[in-house]
């Protein structure tokens, strides 16, 4: 099954995503609630320019960090140590739960060092306070992306505070469809398989493998947010940014080197102050665009395109 | 105005609290998104039992610490220093935008050292990004009064991980009533003046002033919020712990030594053992009962009673 939001209303989209067709719940929340997914209308053409995100708003979002390697290099960037125990326990903040649509603009103010971050992400039905990780896999209902905008330039002083992050993660763009795992070929009941892709600028950025370097899966994930809570029905869970070591090891290289890159500018601007002394990519500009997708084991698309461009943020006066 | 939410559907609350009016809108998110507030029915018998959260439901909570003595005080408890930069830069953490009924009994375990923070709490309408501490203070809906349960034991673990609260702040309380400000006599446009009363087992724990301490005002703790985001309709902006110092700076006394009391058992446990070299004061355990209500300066308790018994958590096997 794969869903979108279009003019506010919960639509299942066609095999070939050129169609959809009203669901008889009006949004994904209401079906997640013990609403329907059955058909409630006629096909109409769909384009992907018109979908919101496929749940535009839900109650709760909690974004791990799973690919540890991702925090590690962010860490050295910043000169911070990464604790041992981070391979054990997974890290995990409370985000906006707000979620911007595909193609929303990125709204960036120069001085804040804005980068993007390509993570997959699912949507949980209800799952009970002190849920295994077995039952946290169960309990996942759909599987999508996120771009989850990163304010480089504030995160420092932000979680120097200790309180985590809030000025620092604006709301994440999502990628128009939502999909059941028992859709995805490379599911693997906790994971998925494939390759995040990430363009800026038309050029490749990165071509990340989603199934390699998840340190915890989302039943993990999805058992951690549940440690004292119950988690309703729609609750996000992210991965954090896909991130692979390479074969030896090491940070990997980005794609004009022959790597497979990097699904944010702050791995490869890491990588390339230990391999040169300094950075060489900057974080994004106005009129950057960037593209995320998920390409699945089969080659296809499931989630569709991310694609949006950065926009100088207008001085509110 | 004021509002309830019984049995899923938003109500307008008489000025006795003894009867209620359905509401046009059904929810409270609804009618701040531009529905209506009028009324729409036959007045009913309202029983502040069956009321849940006026808010049940919202995407958006972000939990200030206005009331620096808190912070200072809880720090000291757990030997961490408070950087000076507190005093003028707003703690805020993301957290949990589910909230429970007024009596949802608190499900926790004994060895997370379960605790209260009893808090103010505004309810925006919309807020563009990058809006300044008036513009903020002006898009202020309702106010209300939340307790903030938090899990002693697991925040310091938590916290030192830096991605802030996830599993040591389960969902908050509310009380039975959201007020607009111009119901307040105590509202000064961006501080509520009153006494902020928590009753533990029947007893006076705290009777402290919200209008005192508040480093931050609510305007300048949505301000805080909206730098880098649009708040949409419904945003709920905590006011974290009230905490009050006493007449010679220090951090006051317990109601039982002739004080005002804490609106926490962590501030009361950090004089105890400044006072006695070790706190007094358990946190939490089964059966005990935690009452708190704001009482305005004519005497009222315009939000209703938040009052919550202890249950041990059961194992999930």
């Amino acid at each position: 099954m794969r869903l979108a939001t279009v003019n506010d209303r919960l639509v299942l989209v066609s095999e070939d995503a050129q169609t959809c067709v009203p669901a008889q719940s009006v949004s994904l929340l209401a079906a997640l609630r013990g609403g329907s997914y059955a058909p409630d209308g006629d096909a109409l053409a769909l384009d992907p320019a018109q979908c919101a995100a496929p749940l535009p708003v839900s109650h709760t979002f909690l974004d791990g960090s799973a690919y540890v390697n991702h925090v590690d290099l962010v860490r050295r960037a910043r000169g911070a140590e990464m604790p041992e125990r981070f391979w054990t326990d997974p890290l995990m903040y409370q985000g906006c739960a707000v979620f911007e649509a595909p193609n929303a603009p990125i709204l960036a103010d120069p001085a804040w060092g804005t980068d993007f971050e390509a993570e997959l992400a699912v949507i949980t039905g209800d799952v009970p306070c002190g849920a295994s990780p077995e039952e946290g896999a169960a309990a996942i209902r759909f599987v999508t992306v996120l771009n989850d905008i990163s304010l480089r330039a504030l995160i420092p002083d932000e979680l120097s505070k200790g309180f985590g992050f809030v000025q620092s993660k604006p709301p994440s763009a999502c990628a128009p469809f939502a999909v059941s795992p028992e859709a995805l070929p490379g599911w693997d009941g906790a994971r998925l398989h494939g390759t995040m892709c990430i363009d800026l600028n038309g050029k490749p950025f990165g071509r990340v493998q989603t199934g390699e370097g998840m340190t915890f899966d989302f039943g993990q994930l999805v058992a951690h947010a549940a440690k004292t809570r119950a988690l309703p029905a729609g609750t996000v869970i992210g991965s954090g940014t896909v991130s692979n070591r390479d074969a030896q090891g090491g940070p990997g290289q980005p794609v004009a080197d022959g790597g497979l890159g990097y699904a944010c500018i702050a791995e490869q601007r890491t990588v390339e102050t230990l391999a040169h002394g300094g950075p060489r990519t900057p974080f994004l500009t106005e009129g950057d665009q960037v593209t995320i997708w998920f390409e699945d084991t089969e080659g296809n698309r499931p989630f569709g395109d991310i694609s949006q461009t950065v926009k100088h943020r207008a001085g509110h006066d």
